[in-house]
């Protein structure tokens, strides 16, 4: 009978779930639309069917498992002692205890993990930089997460909220951010900056805003940082300018980020990152540029190699690494 | 018989070594100035005369003891496990393997660390807020050093170079840094900093600038950062906003460094920090306006504790670390 562990990505648009292997490897996965807006018990619902759904079609399919633990990826602040989700914005969620009711259900330890904690601890495990002991993973999207691995394990700090490394300040007059920092880097980088930045140009009456707009078929207001990418790999120069200047952000940030750091390889994620040399090649002239060189030389830049996986992949080994942490106490 | 280690900080100015106990208190110490102009051999030399004038002191005192290891904390790049140090401008050494020399002559284990680590690892075992799992050391001197303490253990990077936070921006567009890098903390908060910032207002011919000089009865191009200390202390306005900026661009720093490590304690030391609430007051104040409240409430800030023996206890203990991690293995 297989040990297996399930993995949840619990995420403000789609919730995921999978059956993951003792070595990381997904067995089965599942997901649907997370619609936060039916409210927690609603969800949790939806999340144990679909859960139960993939067991049992696992069951049917490679015989009987034993599930030795769940971990479950999402944003916010946690309590995870508590199975506690203190405050997920992107859920609407306050004060949801879900590690108990899940316990409960599945009859296992449920560990509670942030999302972008959970995905560099994926990425660590199981993806192309596996094992190398100082990782940095980066995810850009609508939001900019991290995690940060040093000396071989997942820096939590001592509320669960390190690698905020989206409001890090690469300006402190800067605008202002709505975490209450000034001139963060998630001001620039960030899906929503980048989308932000290009309507803006758009009202200001720039031609080559307005392109990015009827290039992609959509109103000026309705412009995503997939649009701007898209308009700039048609060669839309402002398009190309926007990307520069999210990636010449990201680097500065980056380049904070080494110095205290100092890692072996940074890792990059998420939809953003999508863009690909328009968005890196500027990002690395900035490290080159600003960076020490003893310091950052010795980077490797890679793309994440488990992509949107990263999140289910590392909550569920992150609760097969506390099990492990239990038996060696 | 007792154990002892031995703790060596060798700074650009002066050299100190320690005979430090198993609980990390001071047996005895002994310092010289290190003159590095006279070139490594001889500064080796005498930090060897200086450590066996330590130990036959001690042994006359309080009997026969063992050392049972050496820690040398110094500023540069490093390569610990060769005992070897790759780079250090303060002492003009290039490629000096002390490490084997030390340990001929001594007959024990010698580490190579970095000052701050060393400082930050010192506080850490043996200052007042000893045994906090999540610490950061920072200290502002002529530079700005720091060491990082997470999850229980010190971060060092993968090539021992971590916590560059004199390094880390905080205005992309600031003045540019010897280190290749723009506005970073050390360009405002550092002795050599605050006194370039004096020296600068009184050339340019403002009366308040020139008082801190004719205070300290010293001519402008010798005005010190503790200069300027003295004379905010006796009420100089331009004095008092020098410390102040100073005191708002650490703030501004530490949120960078809290939101990315997220400690529950900061431990701040180095001669600068004597200022006090002049230095103090303006970084709390930006600790409090930028830091994301959940990250930045729950710190608690300290003066270091032991002072100008932080490095020294550090090192030792660190010796006392690698031996105890060598004998689990």
């Amino acid at each position: 009978m297989d040990n297996l562990y399930l993995g949840i990505d619990l995420g403000g648009t789609k919730m995921l779930a999978a059956l993951i292997d003792e070595q990381g490897q997904i067995v089965a996965k599942n997901q649907e639309p997370t619609l936060a807006e039916r409210g927690a018990e609603d969800v949790i619902r939806r999340l144990i069917s679909i859960s139960e759904t993939l067991i049992a079609g696992g069951i049917l399919r490679t015989g009987f498992f034993t599930i030795r633990g769940i971990g479950v990826a999402v944003a916010g602040v946690l309590e995870p002692e508590k199975g506690m989700i203190s405050l997920a914005t992107n859920l609407r969620w306050h004060n949801v205890q879900l590690g108990p009711i899940l316990e409960k259900r599945f009859h296992c330890p449920v560990h509670i993990v942030n999302d972008a904690n959970a995905a560099a601890f994926g990425e660590w495990m199981a993806g192309e930089q596996a094992g190398i002991q100082d990782m940095i993973y980066i995810t850009v999207s609508t939001g900019i997460g991290a995690g940060i691995i040093s000396g071989g394990r997942l820096i939590e700090g001592t509320t669960h909220s390190a690698a905020e490394f989206g409001h890090i300040t690469i300006d402190r007059d800067g605008p202002l951010c709505a975490c209450g920092n000034r001139g963060c880097v998630e001001m620039y980088t960030a899906g929503h900056s980048i989308a932000r930045r290009a309507q803006a140009s758009i009202q200001s009456g720039e031609p080559e805003a307005a392109a990015i707009a009827v290039l992609n078929g959509v109103e000026p207001e309705q412009v995503t940082a997939e649009h701007v990418a898209a308009a700039a790999k048609a060669g839309n120069q402002l398009a190309i300018r926007l990307l520069a200047d999210a990636g010449e952000a990201l680097g500065c940030g980056i380049v904070t980020f080494a110095h205290l750091l100092n890692p072996a390889a940074i890792v990059i994620g998420g939809s953003v990152s999508q863009c690909g040399a328009l968005l890196f090649d500027p990002m690395l002239e900035a490290v080159r540029r600003y960076g020490i060189p003893k310091v950052v030389e010795s980077i490797t830049f890679a793309a994440s190699s488990l992509g949107g996986t990263a999140g289910i992949t590392g909550a569920a080994l992150w609760a097969r690494e506390q099990l492990a942490l239990k038996q060696t106490l």
